[in-house]
């Protein structure tokens, strides 16, 4: 431990407080920060909206402006706080702390930039952490472990997919032509995509018979093949689930598949 | 027992008649209150076509009309026979029972508000009790175990999906902007909800070529992560389906979760 | 047996060539059958589009007929040389064999009628049995186990989707209104469907921005819950599938889980 | 071996450049293919814009031919290293290598044929070998195997939808009618099939109440039978990667497929 992190010193109380949901102080801490997070989160929405960005302009500009040196007096508090300040910058929330108040420095010279402030939500994140939902980060690490084991599954699928994309979206260009929207081979690209996950705006569609009849070819290829990744997770996510059997065998008659928390045999009785 | 429930008192034989559906008498009273039901919906939807309301207005209230005080009888009859009037009263059939009936009240003073009448349809659940089709309800229950069981995953992967959503259809909003429809924040945000469910209105789509590029894209994950929820409850369906542990306790540590095929207590080691 | 279908009699024969695929003679008439029906259908098909009917309505009418002609003389046949007459008319194949034929005598009366000639299609059904591929109809009562054993549960599913629906569909036709296109309940429940289902097809869409959040939760509604029948329907065709491990039990060391085939013991090297 | 690919010889050497990827040299070739086919198909797409190609056609021509220049000089040089050309040349990859060059050719005869170019991109698969991601190949094999595993339910699971969409895409034209859209038949049936598989672009869409009541039925069922293709893989795809039959062979009777822990053949039981 550092000196400066010593139990009892201003650092120390202050870094429990913003970066520990167990104390009072802290608890109530976190808390007034998500409110403040989803209120400078709304207040960004609402300057989006034209009626009320013409008639609250002055008291929209002031809050953000508020929230922007709120939250940098809070980042700057953390990287004071923390015993190793480069970590904490360069690691994911820190990352997201900084996002949260650059835009509107930016904004000064790139108008606009503010509504990258809707990035401060991300810090919201934190929510599972004070929440002491230790349980739902857990689940959200079986989710993420499901998808990495089928990390390569899908992405040969959707290269497959693309590929099917690809070549039928210039297909579709050379039947329908410009006349019928479909102005260029990135254009039917687009639209195939649209299809081909059954999104389907409609902006774009086949005129001509045969486009309808490969359009129709596409629609039920992709309605088919929404199966692979679904089989392929379903599998992962079962695996992913269900590692809480033991892989150990009873030394006295040699049988697997006991609990983990068993401590006997479930077949001869014996002490696992 | 209450006294005044004894069998044979006159409240004990309408609450065997309105409450349940073992006796004769009780089977015609549930299929004439499903019948009912039915046919007052019906009128609630018939009074919401144009055409209809203009030409048979007077008959559409009178039947309106007629079913409240229908249901509002029926309703103070289930408070006086049953045993606890106000656990009825908040019970889930006996809220949507007042709510059967409250609209048309309400009517006098906000028109319009009869509209909320279709609540009457909620209890046609009831059916289920009437046709003796518990396996049903069995069922429903094995549906809603795998939902709970999956909820803490549903909820971390609607969150994530959620976060998406907002960055995205921030981003959108920076990239389109109100000329192409995307005329607020919150509007994209409404679009990005439609386009990664895959429904696709249509009604706002992207017309920049990088929009629709980045609009490609989230149609894509939109249509790869729905394999996550289904994978989840998929898992957990079968898990609510095949439920293999046993409900036997260990007759020596009283300890319960043993498997099916297990013939030893795994957490003391006796014979089961 | 009956005498008049002793093998050798002409009925005998013509019973052999028109209802089974086993002599070349059988097989024979089955592809042409097949060949006709594709052939009648398309022409019902041809006679739908505008161009065509105006150019070649004499053609198509005589076609028409002369596969109704045609049918109707192959329909008598069978009545005729199958043995229980009455039961083969009844049958799923009877009843299609009739339809097959019925509207084209019904459009003398009822102009239009001859659309439903597509009914024909239903005949090449047929096309299993011709091609002797049994393994297809093994394949199809798998499915239709799978969807048996799920049918009680999609049941309950169905029933609570169609609750949510009327009931959002009435509340949006509250908050939208009719000049939002949503003109009445019934239509305000069609459009529900449509987004649920996350068709989407646009022709009408919320305006207002309440009837927007609603409808963006029902979509994220409709997107997740479709991992419920999905996840009943993968159970139920897992347990469908995998019903080949047999239940016999070794009957020297009493274990199971042996395969269907298997004619000695896995464990113990016993036979079965 | 043939003589003339005898190690050392210029043709061994340039086959080991063209074809395999564990030479630096032919790393480097692979890479620069890639980039290549990258590069070409880029300009295909850029051509179809019609901005760029007003501006630039000269130099996308050059290019163009530039590249299929490159390609077929490559593709002679396959030819002639290559131990068998016929082999070869009617291998996936070969016939892929001729597509790539071909459509430019046919372009000097029929306008248009160049952006059958994109078929190039096929060529990019190629990027699975030249990564040594052997494991990527062994994933698509676990889902190739799965979907061949499942091919026959699809096939009579795609059967029963599309007598479906042929039957309820005529009704709707007869319902609707030639005023709402439903000008054929096949026009219907393109309808039925965007409906069903819940693509929706809302460009035809029922106007009656019995056809959009029809069309609701519809999109409930294309709604819940996309659980059967997704069960169907779903369990596959679960026996392909958890492939369990052990490849042993019994030592006695030679017969294969044994559970991973058998200790006898299931057939002679012998011990394996």
């Amino acid at each position: 431990m550092s000196d400066s992190l010593q139990p009892g010193s201003w650092r120390a109380r202050l870094h429990e407080i913003i970066f520990e949901a167990d104390t009072p102080a802290g608890r109530t801490f976190d808390l007034l920060l998500i409110l403040t997070i989803l209120l400078s989160t709304l207040a960004v929405m609402l300057e989006s909206m034209q009626g009320i960005r013409q008639n609250w302009s002055q008291e929209i500009r002031i809050a953000e402006w508020g929230f922007t040196i709120l939250f940098t007096f809070e980042y700057i508090l953390r990287l004071v706080t923390v015993r190793r300040p480069l970590r904490y910058a360069t690691s994911f929330f820190g990352v997201v702390d900084l996002l949260a108040v650059l835009p509107t420095y930016i904004s000064l010279v790139l108008p606009g930039a503010q509504y990258l402030l809707v990035l401060r939500f991300l810090r919201i994140l934190r929510v599972f952490r004070v929440l002491k939902l230790a349980l739902y980060l857990k689940e959200g690490e079986i989710i993420l472990r499901a998808l990495r084991g089928s990390q390569r599954k899908i992405t040969v699928f959707l290269f497959g997919v693309l590929s099917a994309i690809l070549i039928l979206g210039s297909l579709m260009y050379m039947i329908e032509g410009e006349a019928n929207g479909f102005t260029s081979i990135p254009k039917s690209i687009y639209w195939a995509i649209v299809t081909m996950t059954t999104v389907g705006y409609g902006d774009i569609a086949p005129q001509t018979t045969i486009g309808q009849f490969l359009a129709a070819c596409m629609m039920i290829l992709g309605y088919s093949i929404i199966a692979v990744p679904t089989g392929i997770v379903s599998v992962e996510m079962r695996g992913a689930m269900k590692d809480k059997v033991s892989t150990q065998a009873c030394p006295s008659c040699s049988k697997e598949g006991h609990d983990v928390e068993a401590r006997y045999c479930k077949h001869c009785g014996s002490p696992l």
